[in-house]
């Protein structure tokens, strides 16, 4: 069975594109701990990051690096965390966390989903891509 | 000034040293919130991972892969998460922590410093390494 992962990069799933590339795909995590948390996944389904393929693995850091000034310049937070935990979906996943201090970074959920908010924050980041591509 | 990692990287300071090559260094973090969590640092001193250059900013995803696996065979953890904060030290630094469940990556340190205990788990750490050389 696909993980939910996979469905979302095939678009089964629909979810808030930061960035995508011919190996990663980033998108906004729907439980954020901070305002733009996003998450960066390999187009390969393997749940521990250490055992991803390259040129998946690479790629996945460089789309970070990429993610990570997209979240930057759009958001202005003091800086990007970034944690790789991985005992929830099994297909691997790095955490872009803008943080404003130290704390930031555990911080605990929301259980519900607020796409208003969601919304809100992927059209500031679109705003910021589309200012890029100009 | 230097930073204390650029003091360690050149042996003005003493460490528990996992791995170096010739972009990057890795040992042991003194204040551990697992056994084994050590830190990957580029031998550039930059403050925020995003702005360290090429090569070295792939290289500490290299090396985090390289230092990973031998965490993850020498103490035989769950699975090795990463983290990366950087609110303390100004010398970008991947976090590398053997983890057995989520909880693990929120652990407050020790305040003291357990000498005893990092040499003992330094010393696993190598007994596996040097079992790679042979």
């Amino acid at each position: 069975m696909s993980s939910i992962f996979t469905k979302i990069i095939a678009g089964e799933i629909p979810s808030y594109k930061v960035y995508e590339d011919k190996h990663t795909y980033a998108f906004l995590d729907i439980h954020p701990i901070q305002k733009g948390h996003t998450l960066v996944i390999p187009k390969v389904e393997v749940d521990h990051l250490l055992d991803v393929p390259e040129p998946y693995y690479s790629a996945c850091f460089t789309t970070a690096k990429i993610v990570g000034n997209i979240l930057q310049q759009s958001l202005n937070p003091q800086r990007i965390g970034m944690k790789v935990i991985g005992f929830d979906v099994p297909h691997a996943h790095i955490h872009m966390v803008p943080m404003y201090n130290q704390a930031d970074m555990y911080t605990q959920p929301a259980d519900t989903v607020d796409h208003e908010a969601l919304a809100a924050v992927h059209a500031e980041i679109l705003a910021h891509i589309n200012t890029l591509d100009k």
